[in-house]
């Protein structure tokens, strides 16, 4: 058995990612009209960035997240950390998003609470936190953000924005939205539209955050207090959804916790246990507020780019100049292989360039964020192609 | 245009059905020894029958209902009703289950709300409702009551039991422990067990009831009051489970409440407004009593009769004498075909007699309990067999 010191640990766990990274703020004061009508008089961004712009600004990868995700995509904030970035696994030295050929950028979106301005920021209006009142925001908002982000960095044009799930929405709203800034599209787990049972099963999600006695119309901060059993209920939900009822059964099957049946309302089965703590860990440890998990469910119910093109895919794509990547997972019954599909017929049925992969595997929707040699296969070798168009 | 006053619609309405059925009640005062080690002194059953037993009591059918179903499976309880018993479509003159043939009994389990004994009677130990003391239930403590029903009405052996999801558990159960009292296992949209991912839907659907500030630890009576927030996002839960993506999209698809979208948290989507109406029309109109949505959902985490046979279905089914018709429906993904196969399977595996027919359907579970021409034709072909034994 080889010996380790902590120290050591670190030094090794450091030198496989990017390493230690600082998050940046860039504070806008230009006016942001969003797309329900509100306007943001001005607002911060949080941002990380890994590897090093080249000259002519031509690597800069744009990282989008989904719901509760952030700009912390990789590497570690100090060296005792002990999770990395939430997709440390692709972005790094020699991974899949080579940080040694890529300038790469991690962004908090607004309206999330990782740091941007969002609901819980101070309304400059009234001194206090927005809470219910930080307007509605949308994937093209957001795009709209990260713009003002790429000119104040000097990209013109990204090598490539990428993003899974909610962010390959927003990679889409790029593609439509500013077809010269990007040269590539990576949509991972994503959709073109949320289906009418994925509104469902966000709808029952608000629900259960805003009929939580103790969300007080949004003002629970003001209240002292936290819709505690909302969020988790929303996260246990969220949770079940996002796993595949394969990987549910190979993980759990019908497993007592104890090893015989007690017939209580404790938990019985290792489904209930582990759910129940993913939910009161979310709800009592993550810090995420819930204002900002009713915005992020919403911005994912209201992108519909097709709806303002005559509910037309193809015409709606057919102003995209990138090259698209779409990769989906076989499990995934949230953003299932099927909706994946629509959007590489419709990108085409335009005649955009588009390389798609279905990617075995048992983790549903979860897939895009962890381990998978086919899905590192995949994304590493069309990022190649990308890094060597930069250099040539 | 052909006009009906409101008494010849009854009429019609009433001639095409069992007509006005009264529900009846049978005390029992054998002390039942239930699955969990607990004992019910006493105990009532409600339940209603329609059509004539006929001199051997040969042509009795047992109807066993699913979570929030009861005894009133066909007909009405007055003139002026205007919905019929949960199974109407296929119980009655000319039917499936055809009365003028069959004596159909419905009955209503205990730990539900509906009649029979359950939460919400009296604990005559303490003079109160049992509240969260009624202890729990399982689809073998209910057979066994209605085994005592059967005593009670003359009837030996069943020509068929039958029921739907929890019913066709119940079915299960009559067929392994009681292989000399029915003739006929009818199994619909059915599995032999939940799988994690039934158990985890739910767990969710509990923690909404059980962490309502309302619900008082299941005393919720004795504060006066309702978890009907918890109950609301159980049933939105529910629903929206029981029924197809793909209806859903045929319903709804992401049509608008209001035609334009509004960027607020008020209903947007017809779906919304949808779920949001089942869930509240379930919570403040149903009168259902939380206590037993409970017991009901751990009554199907608990079915999984092959646990006692060395989780092997072959062995467990191998006692059975009954025949068995199987039915699936191809857009039920919380008890899919594959479920029922497993069952078939296993009946044929042991060398039973079974039928099986998968019928295309775009209702998801809800369709065991809607109207469709293969799903009736099999059915009834099959019930027709049942009936030419009986006279034969």
């Amino acid at each position: 058995m080889l010996m380790t010191t902590a120290s050591s640990q670190n030094e090794h766990k450091l030198a496989n990612s990017v390493g230690i990274v600082t998050p940046q703020t860039l504070s806008i004061d230009t006016p942001l009209t969003l797309a329900c009508g509100a306007t943001l008089a001005n607002y911060q961004l949080v941002y990380e960035t890994y590897g090093t712009l080249n000259r002519d600004a031509s690597n800069a990868i744009l990282i989008c997240h989904a719901l509760s995700g952030d700009h912390h995509a990789a590497g570690y904030h100090h060296p005792n950390d002990k999770t990395p970035g939430w997709w440390d696994h692709y972005i790094g030295p020699g991974k899949a998003i080579d940080t040694e050929q890529f300038f790469v950028v991690g962004v908090n979106n607004i309206g999330s609470c990782r740091g941007s301005t969002g609901p819980a920021s101070i309304n400059p209006a009234t001194g206090e936190a927005y809470g219910p009142d930080f307007p509605m925001v949308t994937c093209r908002d957001w795009v709209n953000t990260q713009a003002q982000l790429a000119d104040f960095l000097g990209i013109k044009q990204w090598a490539a924005v990428v993003g899974g799930s909610l962010g390959g929405m927003q990679v889409q709203q790029w593609a439509i939205d500013f077809p010269d800034r990007l040269r590539h599209a990576v949509i991972i787990a994503s959709s073109p539209k949320l289906s009418a049972q994925n509104i469902a099963f966000n709808e029952v999600a608000r629900q259960a955050i805003m009929t939580d006695p103790d969300f007080h119309g949004g003002r629970f901060l003001k209240h002292n207090t936290l819709p505690k059993q909302g969020l988790m209920l929303a996260r246990m939900l969220g949770h079940l959804t996002y796993l595949s009822d394969d990987l549910m059964g190979e993980k759990f099957g019908r497993e007592l916790r104890t090893g015989s049946l007690k017939y209580s309302y404790d938990v019985e089965f290792q489904v209930e246990s582990y759910l129940r703590y993913q939910g009161e860990k979310f709800a009592t440890k993550s810090n995420f507020d819930a204002n900002s998990y009713l915005l992020m469910t919403k911005a994912l119910d209201y992108f519909d780019p097709a709806s303002e093109h005559g509910d037309d895919l193809v015409s709606t794509f057919s102003h995209i100049k990138a090259a698209s990547l779409v990769i989906s997972f076989t499990t995934d019954w949230r953003f299932s292989p099927e909706r994946s599909l629509e959007i590489v017929r419709a990108l085409t049925q335009a005649g955009k360039r588009v390389v798609y992969a279905e990617v075995a595997s048992s983790h549903g929707h979860d897939a895009f964020l962890l381990p998978n040699n086919y899905y590192e296969q995949v994304f590493s070798a069309y990022m190649k192609r990308v890094a060597e168009e930069v250099r040539s």
